[in-house]
């Protein structure tokens, strides 16, 4: 993973000294370099049980950090690989959706992983419900879920009462700093996804930011100037240049978004980052616009594949009338979509003096996934430590939830 | 279709003038009194050469505004409805996804759309010579493809040498406003998507704002109240409370940010209003908590449904351990997703002063989906006319194009 800015800036040098001393406390850091053993004893237990060549369809039940994570790597590899198992995501309330879901699925060689770091998310207990109701009626000979939670929790307390398998989530992460937790690897692990990889990425971008890599400087640079520009850029737009990130686009707009937006530790003045997901070449005929002659109020961070897993050329095809894009003949499709990255930042720098950076990732696969991931996790922690606020909590959604129950209870 | 605003404001009574003599000029405006004549006559003609019955799936090979909007109304419609066809949208030059979508077709049994209002294209004309050749190599009868383009364009002289179906596109109708087009219901028309009652939705918001019912001095207010206040509030968020509006949050992206993101008229000033499509309750465990305490730079728009095609209730299960949640038994899911809507806004009302607004929709079909199209079509109209700029055009993106052309020429 390479990392260009198109800006400089300075940076305060104890901050790398708070990030240091945030890491003995804030779990997510250390996950790259944990012990697996816990899935494949898992994956043993699970085939015990149920018998993994059974299970052709694994679905998971939460919501948030609990399935965008998982969601993001899946949707990266699955273009490209045939995987064991179908995943698919429960993450809703919406009626038709669950409908939808439920008929599509084959209740005899399903397994359902419940994810609530809390334990008693409200949508991830209704569905729940739903399913355990359904699987009820099919009088299956076993329990078919599997349950990850915070150790204690209501839902932890469940598991010991009715049976089926139970995860804890490592201690002290937070769900949209979970990806690379049993929260987000243990579904993973069920599709054949190669979990050492995805680590060894992360490990990677983390040897290098914490052992005075290629990356602590960029990354100290990056942040440093979103912070200090935050008030004139308060928009960060991701620009991925493959349909594969779509969904990896999703999972950075919860991280980056209920991270920065916060109240100010001391101040209590409301700042905050807003995060925007594009994919390109389609973006540009969307959002191009808005970047190149709209109000200056956004960076954008493009990323490239450098190798696409497909070399398919466009035919040598004259179309008549059409004669002047005979030139995008025997291009390959690979060249031609990171071509138009480039021609993009081009005219962007060449007409705006918007901040820019470009990734590039080496290829599709799980060990570039795992270094972006834990890349756009530091810069998180980073630019939130800048911004002097809390990174990890999220006060503003308890109000609502409060709301809603109060209204539950007078129906 | 009822909208409730959060907010009051003047306007300017001139603005509606402007609007209707705009309304002489700019094609999209008309387009829910069409004559449909022609798609039927095209179905017919498309029955004789290809046999509609045989055909299971249509591929729209298009970008941007040429497959946003069908994609927008096929995935609001698909959930609830067996449909006669499967839609699906080439709009990548994303190598796997191409060969993804190739390898899951019949060519057989397939039709393909190619769509592009200037006829020259360059990922349109590139996916359009790939499924060419492979058309070719399977030696089929007669020769799959419609052409939906601007009368005259170079593509429209193209089918006049090599044959195929063509349709014009209505005159004087940009891209993004082109979902009541043939370019949009064209390729609806196929799925068996009820086109009547998408124009009939349409032409009640038209009737309602131009011959001033209940929609025109809402409209008025709300455009001008976002217009005013466009340096404060830069960033317009739209709260789906419905999965099936995901598409329907893109295409409004695509119609809000390349209208609105421009130079002024006569200073050029860059402007621009920043759009972001969110799902609820999904992204209450995202995006709320910077809404909640971030920077109050954003205003936000709820949708609701007010009726679900499915009343599924929550069963009547107690969780042990879990018995505080059952508070959500017999529940309807349908109004748990309206009751967490509804918590949200109150909690926001309660606790920020971020200007909210909100529209029901009665429920998931094609007349509320219309209603909903042409409202923020206006709504788009109404605003570009008060940050004085040219809410049709996009000058903006030409610059990338020549890179890209010339960056192809030296290859």
């Amino acid at each position: 993973m390479i990392n260009t800015l198109g800006f400089d800036s300075d940076f305060d040098p104890s901050l790398l000294g708070r990030i240091i001393n945030e890491k003995k406390e804030i779990g997510y850091y250390n996950l790259p370099n944990q012990d697996t053993t816990y899935i494949d004893n898992y994956l043993k237990q699970l085939d015990n049980q149920q018998n993994l060549d059974s299970i052709s369809d694994v679905v998971v039940i939460g919501i948030g950090g609990s399935s965008l994570g998982a969601k993001a790597v899946y949707h990266f590899i699955k273009p490209i690989r045939q995987l064991k198992r179908n995943l698919h995501f429960m993450d809703s309330t919406d009626p038709v959706t669950i409908a939808n879901i439920c008929n599509s699925l084959n209740i005899g060689s399903t397994h359902f992983i419940v994810i609530s770091k809390s334990g008693s998310t409200i949508e991830t207990i209704a569905a729940y419900k739903h399913i355990l109701a359904t699987t009820k009626s099919a009088q299956l000979s076993y329990f078919p879920f599997t349950f990850i939670t915070d150790q204690g929790s209501l839902l932890a307390q469940h598991v010991q009462k009715v049976g089926g398998f139970i995860i804890n989530i490592q201690q002290n992460i937070g769900g949209r700093f979970s990806l690379l937790s049993s929260a987000g690897i243990i579904p993973l692990a069920l599709t054949g996804i190669k979990i050492d990889c995805l680590l060894k990425g992360a490990a990677k971008i983390k040897d290098s930011f914490f052992n005075q890599g290629y990356m602590q400087n960029i990354l100290l640079k990056k942040a440093t100037f979103y912070a200090k520009n935050s008030s004139n850029y308060n928009i960060n737009a991701l620009f991925s240049y493959t349909d594969s990130l779509k969904y990896f686009n999703d999972w950075y707009v919860q991280l980056w978004g209920e991270s920065l937006g916060k109240k100010q530790k001391n101040s209590a003045f409301n700042v905050g980052l807003t995060p925007i997901g594009l994919t390109g070449p389609k973006d540009q005929h969307s959002f191009l616009q808005l970047l190149s002659e709209g109000t200056r109020d956004k960076s954008v961070t493009f990323i490239k594949l450098k190798t696409f897993d497909n070399h398919q050329k466009i035919p040598d095809i004259t179309l008549e009338k059409l004669e002047t894009l005979d030139l995008i003949n025997q291009v390959e499709f690979s060249t031609l979509i990171n071509m138009q990255a480039d021609a993009i930042i081009e005219s962007l720098k060449e007409h705006t003096r918007i901040p820019l950076d470009e990734i590039i990732l080496q290829k599709q696969d799980e060990f570039s996934i795992g270094q972006l991931i834990y890349y756009y996790e530091l810069l998180t922690s980073l630019v939130g430590d800048l911004l002097n606020i809390n990174t990890y909590n999220q006060p503003g959604v308890e109000s609502g939830k409060n709301i809603l129950l109060k209204k539950l209870q007078q129906l």
